[in-house]
């Protein structure tokens, strides 16, 4: 069932929790991909009811960022999510979800503002104020669907760590699950933004993959000097990459070290054919 | 029942979610007084289920304020709710609520904030922070509760209006009931903070709600210019008071305007013996 419409949601909500459901919650951007397919599929696994919520959120993107040329495909996305068996796709309109507000903005609008420590490195570094509105809209889809659990893709490490801290700081009562990245056969992090990549752009993209890959094998052969460990990467970049941040911090706090081990994760953000792309990996297990 | 622990609260919710109850939260930070008293029986009266959170929320202090002096009479609270059938009283430490983080600051800890249209004014200008701190305690104690009801007392104007507009940006599953404020025999608003007045400082802390009944009687009178009307103050003010703000702004939306109207809310701090007093009444209804 499509549903554009909060109340129209929330009445379906206040049956299912009559009836005591399980309720799981797949937040996207659309666009949907076997990424998103293994967390809807994770959520109809353990819940009675799934919501898919498809909403490019305006309040996450910098100003010249991609929000205008972000795929959208709602369409194929519901028939995916019809074949899945969700109970409700909801994708509301920007003005459903922040009213009349006119330029959205925390002149006008109550924001979720996640720490600084999480959010001044990496991603957040570059992309100013986007967690504070991936925190916003997440709080609101929380609040709408009321969901027992929430399905977050690997592939967004910062995100996911980030949405477990706010959910923890404000005692959100929901619980975050954690889906591994899926990845094309040759190591392609999935991306709604592959798609703008042409076939030769794709091949480049592998080596945010390759570096990855490489660096676990580095450290699962005894390096474990942080610095050492990043310098391996130069030797994959060519002048098709332009390499945004690589770094090996803590995975759950993202806090620097300079030595890796178990809890590490690695993270890289890299540029090819002026579309960014981000992947990560655990030299530990998760 | 007195309840430190957030995880026991929350299973005595779910229990009485189980059951179809209706909740209902009045949020304090405790040093209970007749006006807190009215929320609680506004709330026994329309829910199954009352909490009664005490707490003295740190993040909503500025580090001159009174955080250290503010009056704690938890024994006195409990009595007091016990006499009127509260089912909880919430009096979590300040280590339950925000964990071990060390210097609470929005460095390692996710905040909730109103927009700045909302909150650079009136006590917002003098008191940075404070309302990121409100609705930050505000939202975790929703979240907590997860209570139909949510009662605020008038007498704190900018911060209902916050808190309805932070609980309506954000979709949150509560109803705010704003209760009237209510006052001494004398005219005087009631408030934790009187405790700080000697009995003299009592007398010359008449002088708000004074100010504000001549205003009313004026408008009545068919004064609408919003200048003029706040001139009417200046003849009641003495050495003894330090007026830090008098605003006649809409109730709805904190808009500043040139004619006062129905729609209009005036609202007044003054500190007497150093303490701080806030007040506010209606020009037209709620």
């Amino acid at each position: 069932m499509l549903l554009n419409n909060i109340e129209e949601v929330k009445k379906n909500i206040k049956e299912w929790k009559k009836e005591g459901f399980k309720i799981g919650l797949v937040p996207t951007m659309g666009a949907l991909h076997a990424g998103h397919l293994s967390l809807i599929k994770k959520a109809k696994a353990s819940c009675d009811k799934v919501v898919v919520s498809v909403f490019v959120n305006p309040i996450q993107f910098g100003p010249s960022e991609d929000f205008d040329k972000y795929p959208r495909t709602l369409d194929a996305d519901e028939r995916l999510c019809n074949r899945e068996g969700v109970d409700i796709v909801f994708a509301p309109s920007p003005k459903e979800m922040y009213g009349d507000a006119g330029r959205l903005s925390n002149d006008t609008l109550t924001y979720v503002c996640p720490p600084f420590f999480y959010v001044n490195k990496l991603c957040g570094k570059t992309r100013v104020g986007h967690f504070d509105g991936v925190c916003t809209v997440v709080l609101k889809l929380f609040n709408i669907v009321q969901p027992d659990y929430a399905f977050f893709g690997q592939k967004d490490a910062q995100q996911v760590v980030i949405v477990k801290k706010m959910a923890a700081d404000l005692n959100v009562p929901v619980e975050i699950i954690q889906c591994p990245i899926v990845r094309e056969e040759s190591g392609l992090a999935l991306s709604s933004r592959n798609k703008y990549l042409t076939d030769e752009g794709k091949k480049d993209a592998l080596v945010l993959s390759k570096i990855l890959n490489n660096i676990k094998t580095c450290y699962q052969k005894g390096i474990t000097d942080v610095s050492a460990l990043k310098e391996t990467a130069y030797s994959f970049l060519t002048d098709k990459h332009e390499l945004e941040y690589l770094e090996i911090l803590d995975k759950n706090t993202l806090e620097e070290k300079l030595h890796a081990d178990n809890n590490s994760i690695v993270l890289i953000a890299c540029r090819v054919e002026g579309v960014r792309l981000i992947d990560n990996t655990y030299l530990g297990g998760i």
